[in-house]
């Protein structure tokens, strides 16, 4: 069975600055099964052998694979837009997301992790959506992540707008139970409806509690502002349980602290991580369909990412990025940024 | 009962250069309504008197107006681009084709036409579009240019991506029965479906002509090359009637003896014109969702548009303008130009 | 006569989170006149019932209205930016930040902050003043702003660059006397001249104490930095009184405090608020004409606001804001964002 | 006394691709006073031996000279742009045309020009001009092209809106008398006066007249197109022996057949260029102040330009370039282009 | 052995808008080796089936394979810029191209081509240049083309700067000798050195005269203007027998006739296509690196590609495409689309 | 002999906001030479006198020479891109950062600093640089810089990607022996090679250490981040002595302290400043070639700036600053502001 992909993240962090772990320790942590067949495991190429313009973008130009078959986890991009109630653009993220991730590198010099030697990843491509009708996308994504996750393979989500969120949880939960939830946003997104549809990017999150497959005790939400439906969950029974950091409540302070609450709070079980690229602050990641000022920073994001060491993932996206609005394209090493933790 | 736009703008039209029919001669041709109440009409201001960076954005700086009851013709927005294909952003198209429209002046001094000297115009706002939704958003739209039509006002339409033409000739058929088509476009958006949709941006005159809307005969399609789906129609018995104008028959040609042509065809009866913007090149309308090279000049499109003078105009479009990806916004003279004509 | 803009908001604030007032609780603030007519007052549209690229663009697609008769407050556009020493654009900032309000909501839901419950609001359009000429365009500004006074209605601002808040004070202080004044921005704004001028953008508070519009003991000037200018008026007698808070004074502190000792030095007499976009660093608001760096945040020019609250606001404005410069627009939501505080 | 420019260019004229004129003829034209001095002219660098991105960027990296003496032409750059009724941004035009100059070479090889080789040419830099006061920037920009006409020096002019063409027609007609005028242009820039004033971008041939510093039977306007006002002039004796060349009579025709014409007309009297970049379609020059489509094409530019060959230029300018509506400024190369001729 | 790519082409190509050939009789022309294997060819997925922005960006959406095999033609990226003389970025070329080429459909309609049938045709990826020398990546160039073509593989280059056409051309005449060239491009690019280098963009083809690469009676360039250099080869013996078509020559002009020609200066040898980006007018491609104004236009340069049928293609290139100068992106369509013909 | 620029410096600053040092004070530090001559300096003109858009843009609009002789500090610009690994574009840097210099004034109101008062200074233009060999640029490079040093001139450099720290350094050590070095970047460039290359921006410090022109004892390195190169100089011997500070370590600090011990540690000897503009955030600063997320922030940056104040500079540069990538060119003002500290 499948272990988990935090775990073994975990295993091989070193610390920073001082004594480093030695290579060998960090294999320790392997599976029997990795250990029996001892292949060598997808690596992305250094930019010492390798230039970085040179290259079909898969993501960090791992290679792309057709089955989730023998991996632990996988890239799997859902260029989908039509849930957006503002700027559209979000159906090119995978893409950009791809082309921009060829400056990450295998290892993250600042804690030590060395993802690649632990775990199996590639790039499994985009789910087919259909592009104008948002019901039928949510069925083709439920579907290809049923078929991801029962193969044992945790999926690491380019989105597409927040709408996808919602198909990939049922998919999920489907495997693992009601999970906790880690969400990073300017919005709850729990509303109901808007325009008379119940599904769109701004109700993922209600609809994952009308279906149970959230544990909503283990619900936190950061970085919340600027919306009049931010604090509606908060007055109704539906909701109990959540936990709502404002960003207000995160101004110029590190989360470090934050973190460890969170970790305890979600415990060893089963837990997702979304991260809506619109809870940072616009400066740093203006591509973005609903913009709101007053955000979190990179810094507080990595803090966020890396207080999740030790915990139980079994899934995490990045959505709404939207290209066509960041000319200059600064904000998406983030999430990438992040993957090396 | 209404008389028709063109036949009122050819009557207000000049020679261009030497002897101009003087005013009063323009006024021939105003109904006994018009004539009655006397009342003086909609007028752009001029930036003689206001600067052209003042005021709220309606169309031509027009009067905003809730209902079309006494109008010759009005603007209506339709801001809606989930029918797209490719990119997105259409459906800021209304707002943006507003914005440029102050550089617009009341005459037109190389045609003479004064357009609103004969006729009631003023800007109806948009139709509210269901973005999460596009069959609904069909429906909300035919619904509204029922309500249009039905007062004898002609839409004058700003878009949205090419979806909406659909519903609003349901609606106009609906008054007019099948109606021509004069079309100027890259593609002929007569597919029968995609991503298993009937309903999308490439299939509105296949659904017109399924539900008996257009007059085939009086079909003319000018602009296409580049796509897979060009030729189709011409195949089958169904698009028997259309003619169909390639781009590159059109490369480094005056359209004016085509226009002689079209305007015999279309005779006196009602015509509708769909004018999609990516009918033009790219390199004077690069915002636009499906562009495709070596397509037609501003200066055929004008050619086009003049040589609709003395048609019975029911109603007109232009769509697929999408700002984002137009960062100098040159393109979107080219309607507001030709609504000069 | 006129109830205060900054009491009413006060009353209406609930305390976040927790127990917020109910929606009676907020009417006891309402003048006599309002209950009397018990008209429902301007609400700008929600996104859950008209999508956001929907409609022509007022400022928070309120209704547009000719007369500032029975309004408590209402927002102005003044579109000039010939004033402006280096970048110009700031002429179409009127209708980008009237663009961008579709983002706002009628609620703040982080201070519970109702203002359309409490306030008569409306959108008067734009000044139309004289591009060729910057002295007739203040005698301009000047005499429309005298009129909106008189009705007792509160002109709230949308810039513009920085010369307009000279012609809005002499407006102001004909009805209030000399005013306090909070000014956030790069630059004092109090050079005498410039290319032998005596009003452009860097001189406005120099006018404004020259003729004795401010009331000197009750000015603080927010974000000062980078300019030659900057420490001048504090050597010289005319400026006795001025409060300046550097920039460098701001750097990774909340304001809190400092907003404290602010509403202390106003007191309950009048005062007005001018928020020049460039206080911000650039990272924020790039779309601006003299752009410095090291400047505020956006969770410290939030602080500045929410700090008013409760203080006597007979005018802001927010100005320099040039859409040519800022290619993503991500700068424009804060003053919106503030205006729900 | 000073030799005429457009004679010398023409002698330097070899016939392309057969036999070429040796260098040697090309200094039979050159005025007793050059060949005395025998001194080296200003050569713009090669990019075989300076890089192009190297080095400050005057015009086509030529000396920079604070007098005009000796010279027999001079660039001259006038950023200026408070005289825009649209988009403001021409104050950046002479720093980016002189940015994009470093692409130009010392001879044009499809004419076969070698300017540098019989004419002395340098970079005058800029007028100071008056950002807040348009009157007064005329002033200052006549006094300081009365100078450089004095010194025998023929003035190439970088706008700029186009303002700036009445006071540099002024310092020109002062030295030559009335001048015959080849203007360029989407607008025929005639009107009377907007918001009140007499002196903006819409009126400087108007002021001309008035003034009587135009050959009136000498004048030819190329390119008009979309304005109110374009046909005018037309009406009024004041205009009188003014020649329209609409852009329409332009569409898809050659002009060299037109500059024949235009060379008769101009004969070998005094004449100035006015070049407004807006004459060309916006898809060569997005560019600009107020774009209008259906322009004219770079080809017809450098016909226009290359028919003046051996006319008695005293002047030219290029106006109207806004490079922050530009973004991939490929517009800009035109002129220079043209200086080659 | 390798049949040709050209003649192959020819035998799909059907007769436009009449009587086209039944699919069948496109078969006819197909290779033995081909006909035996009845192995289904590489396609591009429709739009109709899988949507556009989905997937990862390999050259229109075809497999990406490791080795030339098997493979009647592939497309090849070279991400190199350092051989430029003015602005960079074309290595990131190759990675736009493919992303653009999203848009391509596997059947032309205009000529009814359908190459995917009669070819098979993949992507290779990129070669791995050295970004920081000139001469290595030259190298490295020459022997992966040289792999390539020993495979009978014809390759299609997505460049790059015009550098790398001198390693490409030495690889290909040393399988098939001297080759014919047809060279679209705004330069001659047969400088002798620069800044002391002989190899830089500007030199190529003298380069591959030098090496007796270049079948000197067969070689065509079209679009030439704007460079000193342009007519310097024709003025030496070394180039004896090239062809200058200059940019005016083809001003307003079909280029049809001059393609006949062509076609019968190239006969049934070996030739290369190679297209300089720059070729076209910057208005249609502004995204290059040394733009050059009144180019040709996009109906010029498929005159040019489509007047190639019936050629012995040995090899082409699309070089000098620079995203960072191309926001609209939307010149990238043009060989994209040509591919089909 | 030369007297210490920072010396200098710190003799003209007088302390904020209070008493400051009368301008005799000031002069006390001056030279004999600099007594004896009392020549005025050279100042850039102020924009109350000349407008900012007005001339041509050297750096802060300062004489243009072409010898270092008589000038305490030059500013020198090296348009070299072309050992970047991913973005080109830094080749405009020295263009585009003198452009934007016209923001700068002759005194730092925040310091007090006075640099034109003290110190000789003007603009050397560029070094031409070879732009198709980075081995070559480095060779003209390093003798360009030999000759500015021996003049006892400081030279603060313009760049260009970081490549070109190393022949500087070459050139600064030959006269001042090792020196030491503070350096703000994300990335520590102290690779061994890449693609084959020794040379290129990831390396100048290992080849630095290499040839002994730093004292090792003397190097801090600050902001570091995002990199696997990051700590391999803190495990070698090679690289004893070497500080670094991670970008982590100051998040949300002031980084005064910091400073106190920097200066302490770098003492009375030589030392020299390259600052990486990716130190910063990309928020604040995107045009950059390998962007790196949560850097610092522009208060840091002048903390640290300001921090050097008295120490022993015999150089600096700002370089990767790549103008393609920051379309509103805000992070350029950085070192521009720090050069008036």
């Amino acid at each position: 069975m499948l272990r988990r992909l935090a775990s073994r993240c975990a295993r091989s962090l070193g610390t920073r600055g001082g004594a480093r772990p030695a290579a060998g320790l960090r294999h320790l942590g392997r599976s029997p099964r990795r250990r029996a067949s001892d292949a060598p495991r997808n690596q992305p190429p250094s930019s010492e052998v390798v230039a970085r313009p040179v290259g079909v973008c898969s993501m960090m130009r791992l290679p792309l694979q057709a089955s989730p078959q023998g991996l632990d986890a996988a890239f799997v991009g859902v260029p989908l837009d039509i849930g957006t109630s503002n700027r559209p653009g979000a159906r090119f993220g995978p893409r950009r997301i791809r082309e921009e991730s060829v400056m990450l590198r295998t290892t993250n010099p600042s804690t030590g992790a060395l993802p690649f030697q632990s775990l199996s990843v590639a790039d499994l491509g985009d789910v087919n959506v259909n592009l104008y009708n948002l019901q039928d996308s949510c069925r083709l994504i439920r579907e290809a992540y049923q078929k991801i996750v029962a193969a044992g393979c945790i999926p690491l989500t380019l989105g597409g707008d927040h709408t996808i969120t919602y198909p990939i949880l049922q998919a999920i939960a489907k495997k693992h139970g009601p999970v906790g939830l880690l969400h990073v946003d300017a919005h709850t997104d729990t509303a109901d409806k808007a325009l008379g549809e119940k599904v769109y990017h701004g109700t993922p999150f209600r609809r994952c509690v009308d279906e149970g497959l959230l544990d909503r005790k283990r619900v936190v939400q950061i970085g919340i502002r600027g919306s009049a439906m931010t604090l509606d969950p908060y007055r109704y029974s539906w909701s109990q349980g959540f936990r709502l950091v404002l960003a207000e409540d995160c101004w110029m302070k590190s989360l470090v602290p934050l973190m460890g609450e969170v970790r305890q709070q979600m415990g060893g079980k089963p837990m997702y991580i979304s991260f809506d690229i619109d809870g940072l602050d616009p400066a740093y990641a203006p591509g973005t369909g609903t913009p709101e000022i007053a955000g979190l920073t990179p810094s507080q994001a990595l803090e966020i990412i890396r207080g999740c060491q030790g915990l139980n993932v079994v899934g995490c996206d990045l959505v709404e990025v939207s290209p066509p609005y960041d000319p200059s394209v600064k904000k998406i090493n983030l999430l990438l940024h992040t993957l090396q933790t």
